[in-house]
């Protein structure tokens, strides 16, 4: 690969006054959970870290190993651990009550503090005087999901987050039996809140979550626990992301027949249980609203899905300050195919 | 161009344990005040917006038609009118000054409301259970600069922001004229802060600021009102952005040698009034992050400057919540070329 080409595709165009203003490239495929297929665009087989998009395989062995049902977590709790939130006054509830359930509080976490990703809830924890913690950071649900899956099976979660950890080993070994993928310290970094992340294939993230939406190829006890994470994010879809989001928007409308999770810098995946697809995007340059748009009409297209949600991602009028809309974020019509809405909405 | 090549150049690239994990492209050009290209990568010809990257070629007129002294406006002032700011407390004071020196407040500004880009000052206002007004708007010192004009000029200000008030005209004149461009309906797009902005090649771009770096190429009062707003920028760059803001950053050690100015959507100019030169970069997604490092690599490869402030964004280490690195941001070798650091810093 030269400097001056790539092997990836146009994702998304944003418009100004009738012209583009940006455009993001990236990568894009959609396979069965036989590991066929069924679409495919860009750069798929190098290596790159999912990061965040990996969280509900992430939670399954909080079910396979019993800790889920030890401490009588309901879905919201689930859900959460599949998460990244905005750190709404909800979704810190959520997280401080799963680790009460273990008897610990948010000192035991490791993720690091950051201020709600939602502007509202970080003016309204402001005005209170309150200091954030690590309750808030995006990552608290499953971390809190790591607590409880530390304690429920007799571990000290004392460095949790550290590669030599049984619990990181865990999520190795179940990440690379689910997405077919090697995770070892060849391949691994560290995410934002601290755990590895280890690099694999586009294709092996579609894969993961091609089994994950039908359970095929996965174990009785994985498949029965991708099942219940499924009608846990399907249930409180709040919980996945929060207020405005992509995911919590898309799943609200769309769930069951459309589950899907964000990553930092740029990573998307879908799963579409009925037609027993999974899906994964990564927008070369990080951009998270080019990876929305991509999904959206992929989830379009390979789910058969005609929905306002999915016209708005497709299509996304740009607004100014006074609410004027200037342009929009378009999804590329090779994506889109006859899916792209005739105007934004 | 067909959808998978583009005549783009990598710009940056985003590590994460030691692999690339997001890249991006785009194009930058270095022109003198003569118009001779003295470097250039990508497309630097189809017409882009440069956003707000012109603000201080906008601010010309504020000098040349005498409003500036009328108001006896403070350099402070000069370069908050040349500013995309965030909404810290000294910001938004100069912005009120500037108004109440013409006998109006806040409520005559279009730019619209949002609340300040610094979190801190988003977070400590909240604390006060105010609300955002125009004034927090990053270009609210553009906009109060504009309505010095007006005022200064006998002009009544309602709807400055549209493109047939008088004030729009001068400014599509201005940099019609400074960066020898055509400004008129037919390449015209709204900005976010409501007022025109016009697509014009990134060669005009640089040229433009070649010009303003020098004086060469303006008229004598263009040239004098250019040397007094890059002499408020060097004494004020704190105006130009705020807290840990590249611009600021990088003019408070390197200006009046270096003059930096950030536009949304990727655009970013500098000027070089020792070596005559303009610099304009735009990265092809809109990513600022990419945007800033390679301005760094050009300012130091072709303002001959070593400087801890360009290593630094030349190759910034990531970290995550916690503050351990975990990967950099690094220009491309090809902009760097000898200058890149050997290691993040």
């Amino acid at each position: 690969m030269t400097e001056n080409t790539h092997s990836d595709t146009l994702l998304a165009e944003v418009t100004r006054g009738g012209r583009v203003e940006s455009r993001h490239y990236g990568a894009a495929v959609v396979v069965d959970a036989s590991g066929k297929t069924v679409f495919s665009t860009g750069d798929i087989t190098t290596p790159l870290y999912p990061r965040s998009t990996v969280k509900a395989l992430l939670a399954l062995p909080l079910l396979t190993e019993g800790a889920a049902d030890k401490y009588a977590l309901p879905p919201e709790a689930l859900a959460l651990a599949c998460a990244s939130h905005q750190g709404e006054p909800d979704h810190v509830a959520v997280a401080a009550d799963m680790l009460a359930r273990t008897g610990w509080d948010y000192g035991v976490l490791e993720c690091g503090a950051h201020w709600p990703l939602d502007a509202r809830a970080t003016r309204a924890l402001a005005a209170t005087g309150e200091q954030a913690s690590a309750l808030h950071n995006c990552c608290s649900g499953k971390h809190a999901g790591f607590i409880c899956l530390a304690c429920g099976t007799g571990q000290d979660p004392a460095n949790y987050s550290q590669p030599d950890h049984p619990l990181m080993q865990t999520m190795a070994r179940t990440l690379a039996e689910v997405t077919g993928a090697p995770h070892s310290d060849a391949n691994r970094g560290i995410d934002g809140c601290a755990i590895p992340t280890w690099a694999i294939p586009l294709t092996a993230l579609a894969l993961g979550y091609a089994r994950f939406a039908t359970g095929t190829g996965l174990s009785a006890e994985r498949a029965l626990a991708a099942q219940r994470l499924r009608a846990a994010m399907t249930s409180a879809p709040f919980m996945i992301a929060g207020t405005d989001q992509f995911d919590t928007l898309v799943m609200h409308d769309l769930a069951p027949r459309v589950l899907t999770k964000m990553g930092a810098e740029g990573v998307m995946i879908a799963a579409l249980p009925e037609k027993g697809l999974g899906i994964a995007i990564k927008c070369r340059d990080g951009g998270i609203r080019a990876a929305e748009t991509a999904a959206a009409a992929l989830i379009a297209r390979f789910g058969d899905e005609e929905a306002p949600v999915l016209n708005h991602f497709m299509r996304r009028p740009l607004k100014n300050w006074n609410g004027a809309q200037v342009g929009e974020l378009r999804a590329a019509a090779a994506l889109a195919g006859d899916r792209l809405p005739d105007t934004a909405s």
